[in-house]
């Protein structure tokens, strides 16, 4: 009897191996392909949906049943995390249950691959140096790289030499070796894997992917909270912290979790040969240890905005000794690398439409592209679409309420890993925010009016959206009018940016052929009630799309193409930047858009 | 009445300040003027002879007349350190007086000078940024320098980056900037000079010369010893500790005194914005770092012979932060970057003369240059010219006899510093053992003979050179018989390597037109006692040139010109490499070098 079987993945087309009885969730895992969990695969939140297209697995759970909808089982649907391989799979994973790299590029976001990373490998058989041809360890590999490969004037990395005798005379002169440029960066036994890592430092979280350089597939996907949060919720704080401290605790912290990430990652950080990173222009200079003095003060300046090549042990970052980290370039004040690779990935470089752009988060980024020209700003919209600074707020995780419906006074929503609600996240939020408004149970200024779900409390007013009696919870879950605020601030802060680049070209909404939401609560948002309260502009929803994180898929991008870390440069150069803090008209825009519609 | 004076040297043209009643010893050192001292300014060894040539000075003193000759105080000789300064001076420097550096550029040995260093200096005056020109700091450095001086794609180096947003503000704007290739390495206060180090890494003795960038002047010599004698006094007994122990002890000590030396010459090692550094191939890996093992077997491989660019800071050199060091290119075996840098400096690779040049230390280099070819050998001379391994060895320094004469069965000889005799030096022995193959006091064995001043021990024999009567010392100083077979074993290896490259290019002795001889202690031997004992071919005397540390004015000359950094490429790769040990034809050459003429 067979003990290994064959999972052919659609539509991605991948074939995998994996043993009789295992899951598909840990054979995919394995290798490689993100299927989306919230739950890490203990069958509690139903997100790793899979379509059995061929093949036996085991019969359907308990759990799967709650989980699942009775069209979905009728149509073959399961959750990966528990059905158990039986023979030969085939296997569709519908586009919601792919992490957001794949989702683009099954969405054809991440253009065809041109893989042409800056490193290249070398399979190398050297010749034993010998007392009539005493050619010294460094040229007798310069020679044949020269000889076989036609290299010219190549240089070593200093600390390729501090172990080259003992490599190449251990290694019987068979090895590869990995060049970038000029320089020979590294060697490895023959024929083993490479890598590269490429990180979106955000300012609440951290993304890693870890790509196979030979193949320019990515083959795990890391995430973490940025630790600086410690030092400030928002860019400013942290800004304002390093101002009174000096910047080390925050280059330190931030650096110690990526080498832990990548350490997690590869097992082994030596096969990690290049490196590219985003994040907008306050991550960037913590991450390099760069003041950020004058990024906080009028008139808002980066120390640099061009792209940087630094060998990563320079900056402390463990991977392989002869290493590069290539920065990606920044626009101007805290616009940054991470918009260029949102702008990167998600193609708005070469379109011609009318196309807005924006990266959701603690800080926000907007661009507009109008027949091709670009012009970006940067909004503070603070972290309360993250759930911060808000009464009962919390990050999208277990017990966060999400997808809220109120009607004939009745509360529906939903809670992210089924589970009784201990929160609410920044969707639930929006989208709690967006009904209250349809249902005028606030008004155009986001008063909270009197209603039988509206108590009144020293602060002001609150609404209940989970009381201790319905949800079975130990206090009430409310919004408060403060929070009503907090969004309001926020909401404010994105649209009068989206306005003034409106008004920068002279076009009206309608105009608008695309908007591109991306970033992590960006993709979870619904975009109609983002509409409803005034976030976006009221544009027929088919315009939207929604694609996860961009800029991290930018940051791959680049890694593996050195074609598009040019093309990135130009982006950077070529986007015009609208400060909007001191815009004459914001001021205007912001009050306005304080307001619901 | 005046207290300040001007002293004018000739010939080399420089007119320095100094106090009234200060030393012309002190007031050239204060200017970096090196007058040769071996006593350090005490009156002493009577070496620093300068001749007044107008201007009053202070009476000469008892000490003076006693070390000067009454022909050169006829001639109005002086001693520097202890004629002090009673009106503005003009006076002159003999040749002899002068450290080798100068020597080599009056010798018009040290070639015209095109000041060309990789490092040039910019004056920079920006315009502040602004909210309607958000300039980013590097960005507007960058446009200044490309918009005034035509500079296009520079790049900062990283820890420019560090500082940069500071020293723009605190500046107003205006400073210099260092400029190497396409990479912006520092900025400083506007109008500072700038410098540049050369280091030449002996296997004994470590020379540091710190030049003015801006004028090409070297300003200040420091010497030292090479720390690494304790772990061995020669190159294999290094690279013996090192297989055993790993190279960080060698490399960390030889790197403090470095640092300590730069420090000395500095008071600032930030001003210094570019090093090179020289040194056989043994101390080039040390310095840097890389494994010798490889270096101490057969076929003797270097793990690289190539110049190396690389930070300082990565190297732990204490010198500006964004500062490279060049290490200039080794040929082959031991023959390394100090030998090329010999060959630079002294102009061999461009003779068209039949020139031996000869680098006498620890380990010997010897290049033959015929017809404008060159090929080049090292030799394991030991360290007996420097003393080491001989019963009343010392080195050069005060105490040491040297210039022996033996007639008549009368000894004669001079001790440095004029003091009682405490042992010899290595010019010492080898103008001892002449005298005593001239007086047949040894055979051509250099067997000991019967002799009034010659004694029977244990061990064999040893010659008397200065006994406890006559000396007025403790206890006699001898030569032994073994003391005699070390210098055999040291000149044989030499001349073997002499008489081995003779016969590569199938010429003799007579048609070697010039001889060429580098190195402190071949600056000090008696050329004639060296013939005599059959360590240099017997040829005319005037065939013959002592040029003191010719290494390290090669290093000097790439720190100042990158056109000799290429010229030293391409003597490298031009110079043919012989190995000596397994040559076919050693054994029969090295025994017939034991026996004396």
């Amino acid at each position: 009897m067979k003990n290994t079987y064959i999972i052919d993945f659609e539509p991605i087309g991948l074939r995998i191996p994996c043993s009789k009885g295992e899951t598909v969730f840990d054979a995919a895992g394995k290798a490689g392909i993100p299927i989306i969990s919230y739950c890490g695969g203990k069958t509690i939140c139903g997100h790793c949906k899979i379509r059995i297209m061929n093949g036996n697995a085991s019969t359907i759970s308990k759990n799967e049943k709650n989980l699942l909808s009775e069209e979905e089982i009728a149509n073959n649907y399961r959750l990966a995390c528990t059905m158990r391989v039986l023979s030969d799979l085939k296997v569709e994973i519908p586009l919601e249950s792919l992490e957001t790299i794949q989702q683009l590029q099954l969405l054809g976001k991440e253009p065809q691959l041109s893989l042409d990373p800056v490193i290249t490998k070398y399979e190398v058989k050297l010749q034993e140096s010998s007392l009539e041809n005493p050619l010294a360890d460094w040229e007798n590999l310069e020679k044949f790289l020269e000889d076989k490969y036609g290299f010219k004037n190549l240089r070593p990395d200093i600390s390729l030499l501090q172990n080259l005798s003992s490599n190449l005379h251990n290694k019987n002169g068979v090895f590869s070796a990995f060049i970038r440029d000029d320089e020979v960066i590294g060697i490895t036994k023959s024929a083993e894997d490479y890598y590269g890592i490429s990180i979106d430092i955000g300012t609440t979280k951290l993304a890693v992917y870890l790509v196979d350089l030979g193949s320019g597939q990515t083959i795990a996907i890391q995430g973490a909270m940025n630790p600086q949060i410690a030092y400030g919720e928002d860019v400013m704080s942290r800004i304002s912290y390093a101002m009174e401290n000096g910047v080390d605790q925050l280059k330190n912290c931030l650096l110690n979790t990526l080498n832990q990430l990548i350490q997690e990652l590869t097992g082994n950080p030596e096969k990690v040969l290049d490196v590219t990173i985003v994040g907008n222009t306050a991550m960037h200079h913590l991450f390099i240890g760069l003041p950020v003095i004058q990024l906080g003060r009028a008139p808002y300046l980066p120390t640099i905005v061009q792209s940087l090549d630094v060998k990563a042990r320079e900056l402390g970052l463990n991977v392989a000794q002869g290493a590069y980290i290539h920065l990606l370039p920044n626009v101007a004040g805290f616009v940054g690398a991470d918009h260029v690779a949102m702008l990167l990935a998600t193609e708005i470089y070469k379109t011609s439409k009318n196309t807005i752009g924006i990266d959701i988060g603690t800080n926000t980024e907007v661009a507009l592209s109008v027949n091709g020209d670009i012009a970006s700003l940067s909004c503070a919209s603070g972290p309360a679409f993250e759930g911060a600074g808000i009464k009962h707020g919390m990050r999208a995780g277990n017990g966060a309420i999400e997808n809220v419906k109120i009607k004939n006074n009745k509360i529906d929503f939903t809670v992210i890993g089924d589970v009784p609600p201990t929160g609410i996240c920044g969707s639930g939020i929006l989208d709690t925010i967006s009904q209250l408004r349809q249902q005028k149970i606030i008004d155009q200024r986001g008063r909270l009016q009197d209603h039988d779900f509206v108590r009144k409390i020293k602060a002001g007013r609150e609404f209940i959206l989970a009381s201790k009696e319905n949800a079975g919870i130990e206090k009430d879950i409310v919004v408060t009018q403060n929070d009503i605020s907090e969004i309001q601030l926020a909401k404010a802060a994105i649209r009068a940016g989206i306005n003034i680049l409106l008004q920068e070209y002279g076009i009206n909404e309608d105009e608008i052929e695309n908007v591109v939401i991306a970033g992590a609560f960006g993709t979870r948002i619904n975009v109609e009630s983002a509409i409803k309260i005034g976030l976006f502009p009221s544009i027929p929803l088919s315009r939207f799309t929604q694609v996860g994180n961009a800029a991290g898929v930018g940051a791959k991008l680049a890694l593996i193409s050195k074609e598009y870390r040019s093309i990135a440069g130009n982006i950077a150069s070529g986007v015009r930047y609208v400060e909007l803090t001191t815009h004459p008209k914001f001021t205007r825009e912001f009050s306005h858009a304080l307001q619901f519609p």
